[in-house]
C-alpha cells in the first residue's frame, strides 16, 4: 500500500524565534519512503536536523518575524496490515529489561507514575500480566475517558485525565502509559500520522498519538484512544511523553494560524483526498 | 585535596526487587579516583552497570527479600577550589545551542516549565541575561524558600515549591532549574557528595543536589540551596530532574532503614570523620 | 432604567434528578422587581425555595427523566448608574471586621488562599492598602489573563488561572478574589446578569461573574474580567466562589442542551433584543 | 463519666496579629460542662466570641507582638458510651434533605468533590447505600492510607491523600468526606478532643479530627483514621473541611512554639494525666 503524507502548518511570529520540529518520518520508517521527506519552509530557511536522545529525527531552524509556513509532501510504502496483536506476549521482569529501557518506567512531565502506583495496582494488579493487562488498561481508558477537542490543554497530565475523564488523543495515551509504567511495564508515547484507512467511518486525517508497550522483548503499538488495530500508522517520534515529542517546539511566541494534514492511501492515477484539521 | 567518600545505605525488602542505583562517582570524575569506586552489597549480588542516556554510570541488580546493605568507600582527588564563578558568562541564543542541549529546555516531572513561562518572565525578564540572571534566580529561590527536612515529599514539584516556599535541597534546585528553562537557559539537575569543607559552620556531610546552567558554551555549577561557592562537590549524576537521578530506584517495595554518608577531607594520618544523616 | 431579565435553559436528563438553582434575583434586589421573578419549569414541577447560608434565594426541585426547561422573564428597575467607585475607600483591619465577614478571608474550593500568601504579597504588598490595591489586583488579572471560552473547565482553580493565564469570567474573578483574601481583604464571588448597556461595543448578554471586596465598611463591586464600571448588573448570588453559586447544581447527570439569556434595557414600546449564548 | 479537657498553646508573634480560635467546646455540648470553658490568654486580651455560619463558637482577639499563650482547663460530663452505630441507617434522597444540608454535598478547599465523582462511583457505586456504604468508605481509607505525622502539610487535599496514601487524621477525614459527598451523602468535617479512653493501647491525648455523615435524618460520627467506635469524643467545631475549623487562624504570622492537650477521664481524687503533643 502507498500512503501519501503531507502537511501544511502556518504560524504568525511576532519576533524571530528558534524552533525544533519533529515532522520527519521516524528513522525506522525512512527506508519505506518513495519520495524525499523534506521539510519546506516559507520563507526559505536554513534547516538542520539531528537525532535526539530517543532516536527521533529532529529539525531545527530559526524563523524570522512574520509569517512562517512549514510544509511537506511525501509518499511511503506500507504493509497495509493492521497493528500486530500478540495475545501471548508476556511482560518482562524488570531485571531482564535492557538497560536503555529503564527510563521508560520512570515519571515524566505528563505521566506522574509516582502518584499512580497504588491506583494502578488497585485497578489492574489482579489481571494476569502480559498483553491482556496492557489491553485491559487500554479498555479502561477507552471506556472511561470521553474524547472532546474542546477539552484539550497543554498542561493536562495523566492525573488530570484520570479525574476529569475527558481529553484528546494525547491525554488517552498519557493515562495508559502511566498505568503501564506504574505496573513496571515499559511504555513510551508515540506520535505520527493516522488516517482512516480500513475504518468504516470516514474519519479525518491528522497527526495522532498512540503508545508503545514493551512485551516479550519488543515494542508493540497500543492506542487507548481508538482501541482497535488500525492500518496505516506512520511513526514520527517516540519519547517519554508529549513533552519530548511536540510536533513543533517554539522557544518564543509562535501563533498557530493554519493546520492541515494529509495521510491517505494513494492508488495509481488517484488524487489524494485531503481534510482540514484544526488542532 | 583528598576527599574520602563513603556511604552505607540499608533497606528491608519484603520481596525480591530489581533496583537501579546512581551511587557511582560521575564518569567525568572517574579519573580523579585514587581507590576503586565499588558498590558493595550484602548479601553479595551480581551488580552490573551501564551509562544511561545522560551519561551517568548506573548500577543494576536484583536484591532478594530480606535485609539489603549497599556500601562503598573510596578516595578522590579534588582541586580544593570553590565552584568557579564567571560573572561575564553570557546566555546562548537557543539557535546556537548544541543539539543535545535542547532537551534541557523542556518540561519534566518535577519542573513544569510550561506552567512557569509567565511567572519567570515577570520575575526575571528585566534582568540582564547571563550569569547575573541565573544568580538572581538562585538569590530569589534561596531567599524565598525555607529549608525544612520535615517538609520533603517525593511528589513535590517546582510549582509546589513556588507556592509552599519550603523544602529540601532538591526542591530548591527544581524551582531554580524551572525558572532557567522557562527563560530558555539550559539547566540540569545534579546530585553528588557535598560536605562542609571550607564552610565555617560545621555542617553535616550528605548527598546533596545542586544544578548546572549552560552559559558561554559550558555547564556551570549553581546551588540555590546554599547559594555560595563551595569546595568539594563530587558529582554523581545529572538529569532533567530528580526523577532521572534518584540515588536508588526500586521497582517494588524497599523500606529504607539506615542512611549514612561520609564526604570529608582526608589528610595524611587523619581518620575520616563521619556523620549520620537520616534522609 | 428598566431592564428585562429572562433566561431559557434546557437539559436532557437520563434519570430523575434533584436540582438546586440560583436563578432568582438576589433578595437585596427583590424590591426593584416590577414583575414576578418566577422560575417556570417544563414539565411543571413542585419548586420550593429557601435562603442559603450566604443569603441567596435558592430554588429546589426534582426533575423527572427526559427534557427539562427552566425559564423566566421579569422586569427590574435599575439606577442606570455605573458601578460606584470610591478611590478613598480604605481596607479594614481584620480586628475590626464584623464576625460574619471572617469567612471571606479563608480558602475555598477554587480560591487556594493558603497557596497564594507569598505570591500576593510579592505582587501587591508594596501597594498602598485600600481601593487602589484592589484595583491594582484587577488591573493585573485583567492584563495578564486572556479571555477564551474554549479554555473553560469546571475544575479550574485560581492557581490554574495564575499559571495558565487564560479563562472565562469566573476564572478572572477567582484569581482576583484569592489575591484579595491573601492580603486579608474580604472578598466574595458574585454572579448575576450583565449585558452591554452603556458599552460602546455590542456585547452579548449573559449571566456573568464579578466579585465584591469589603472596604470602608461595605461591599463594593469589582470585575477583573471587564475592569471598567458597568451599568446594569443585576445580582443573583454571592458566595465564597463558584462552588457556592452555580446557576444550577444537579445531583446526578444533567446534559445542557440550550442556554439563552436576555438582559437588556427596556423602553416604552420597545421590544427586548435577545442574544443566544452557549455556555 | 467526667472528662478533663485542657490545652496550652503558645506562639511567638513577630507583630500584632488578629486571630480567630475554635477552642471552645461546641455549643451542642455546652450543657455538659461542669466548669467554665474559658479561653485564657497571656498577656490578658480582650476576647470576644460569636457563632459562625456553621454554629461553632468562635473566639476572636488581637494579640500583640511577642509571646502569646492560650490555655484553658474545664471539666465535662460524658455518657461514657462509644460512638453510636446504626447499621440500618439509610441514605436520604437528595430531594428529601433539609435545605441547610445541601452545602454539605458541595466541593470545598480540601474536598474536591468535582474531581472524585467517577472515582467514588467506581469504588463504592455497587455497595448498598446506607450505613454500610459510609462504613465501606471508612474501611477503604483506613486500610489504604498510612498515618504519618511527618507527612502532614497544610495544603494537602483529598486528591493528594488519594494519590500519596499517607497523612494525619485530618487527611483521612478529608478523603472520606469527599467520597461521601461525591455519592450525594452529606458529610461534614469535625474537630474536637479525643483521648484514649477505653482503648487498650495507651494513645496520646490530642485534638483530633473525625467526620459526620447524614443518614436517616441525623448526623452520625465516623472516623476513617481510627475506624472503631470510640469513647470520649468532645466536639469543638464542624465545617465543610479543615479550612473552616482550624483550631487557630492567624491573619498574619504566628509561629507555634508549644502545643499541649489534655483529654482524660477524671475520677474522684484522681489527678489528670497529661501528655505532650507536638502538632
Amino acid at each position: 500500500m502507498l500512503i501519501r503524507l503531507a502537511y501544511d502548518i502556518q504560524f504568525d511570529l511576532p519576533a524571530d524565534v528558534a524552533m525544533a520540529a519533529l515532522l520527519h518520518v521516524h528513522p525506522s520508517r525512512a527506508g519505506d519512503l518513495l519520495e524525499p521527506d523534506e521539510l519546506l519552509t516559507e520563507p526559505k530557511l536554513n534547516v538542520t536536523s539531528y537525532l535526539d536522545s530517543f532516536g527521533n529525527r529532529c529539525a531545527r531552524f530559526v524563523a524570522p518575524r512574520g509569517h512562517l509556513r512549514l510544509s511537506s509532501s511525501t509518499l511511503i510504502q506500507d504493509s497495509g496490515l493492521p497493528d500486530p496483536v500478540n495475545f501471548s506476549a508476556r511482560e518482562s521482569a524488570v531485571a531482564s529489561l535492557p538497560n536503555e529501557l529503564l527510563r521508560f518506567l520512570l515519571s515524566s512531565r505528563y505521566c506522574e507514575v509516582d502518584r499512580f502506583t497504588n491506583i494502578a495496582y488497585e485497578l489492574f494488579g489482579n489481571i494476569t500480566p502480559g498483553w491482556g493487562r496492557v489491553q485491559a488498561i487500554c479498555d479502561w481508558v477507552h471506556t472511561k475517558v470521553a474524547f472532546n477537542y474542546q477539552q484539550a490543554r497543554p498542561t493536562k497530565t495523566a492525573m488530570d485525565v484520570y479525574t476529569e475523564r475527558v481529553g484528546v488523543c494525547r491525554d488517552f495515551q498519557h493515562l495508559a502509559v502511566t498505568f503501564c509504567r506504574a505496573l513496571n511495564i515499559p511504555a513510551r508515547y508515540a506520535t505520527g500520522y493516522l488516517g482512516d484507512i480500513g475504518v468504516p467511518l470516514n474519519l479525518p486525517m491528522d497527526f495522532s498519538a498512540w503508545f508503545e508497550a514493551y512485551l516479550d522483548g519488543q515494542w508493540w503499538t497500543f492506542d487507548a484512544r481508538n482501541n482497535v488495530p488500525r492500518i496505516g500508522r506512520v511513526l514520527m517520534a517516540t519519547g517519554l511523553d508529549a513533552a519530548d515529542v511536540a510536533i513543533t517546539t517554539s522557544f518564543g511566541q509562535a501563533d498557530l494560524r493554519y493546520f492541515f494534514v494529509v495521510t491517505d492511501e494513494e492508488q495509481a492515477g488517484m488524487q489524494s483526498r485531503s481534510v482540514l484539521e484544526t488542532m
